[in-house]
């Protein structure tokens, strides 16, 4: 009998509230153990978390033995209107997520939802989206929790502070 | 005084329910005039649409005029729980959608819910996503009018009627 291959499960299983943003770029909640094959699958390079706290054990270990480099933001998850995000976090994880050697990479907080979608609607504002798109898709994945004040964070964030290498930008 | 550069707007307006599924493959509602820039801008070389009845002039032209192919698999769009929609169908877009040669390409219905969100559905199953990762995925598209039978359409859909050229199997 064969042994079972650890490395390629029957099914996949990505993270809650996984999608692809743009070429290179994902977002999603938390990866738990379940989802960490998935993110090998996917060829991931890197991996931007904005929670604060330490990653777990088993999900450390996973980015160390594939090569997965982790950048890590932290912005406090409190359940407050999402007013104090701290505005130099997010424009060094944009400088992150703007520099293709990067890529792929997944942008990951708790739920995938209000500090991932501060950082992507950051992201699309930068890309020109209107900001009624960019609303549409904050909300489709924030719903039905969906913050008036992140979506003022996006409406005025300054996009020239974002400073970054042009010879590195992702088409 | 400078004339408008019409061919790039300063904002950019995806379409409603707009999204990148996989590498090459893109998901949205229906493509209005307001949306037609942006298709060029992320340089699609085909639409595939499940929407029955003739494109608009607009969109027929400007597809036209920028040499966007149109794969048009017409399923109806009624009011009812989509049981009727047809597999034969589902497994030709399927195949045009397997096929990276026509890759980057857009599908779209009306809302980019229901017969999108099936099809999508369908290719989440090929690629081995567990079902309720597809769910997950499948929900927030349609939220708030979800259907449990799109839901199971996609668990009975028999992936193995899917025959497709590996040559060109996107990666």
């Amino acid at each position: 009998m064969e042994p079972p291959d650890l490395e390629e499960p029957k099914e996949w299983y990505p993270p809650e509230n996984f999608s692809l943003v743009t070429p290179g770029i994902y977002r999603s909640g938390f990866p738990s153990k379940k989802n960490l094959s998935y993110l090998n699958k996917i060829h991931l390079r890197s991996i931007l978390t904005l929670v604060p706290e330490p990653m777990p054990e088993a999900n450390a270990a996973f980015y160390a033995k594939h090569g997965i480099k982790l950048y890590q933001y932290g912005v406090p998850g409190n359940k407050e209107p999402f007013v104090d995000i701290p505005e130099d976090k997010i424009v060094e994880a944009l400088r992150t997520l703007l520099d293709k050697r990067t890529h792929p990479i997944l942008v990951h907080c708790n739920k995938g939802k209000h500090r991932t979608g501060c950082l992507i609607g950051c992201i699309r504002k930068i890309q020109g989206w209107s900001h009624i798109a960019i609303c549409d898709e904050y909300c489709r994945f924030s719903a039905p929790k969906s913050r008036v004040l992140d979506q003022q964070f996006i409406e005025l964030f300054d996009i020239s502070k974002v400073v970054y290498d042009i010879r590195f930008k992702p088409s």
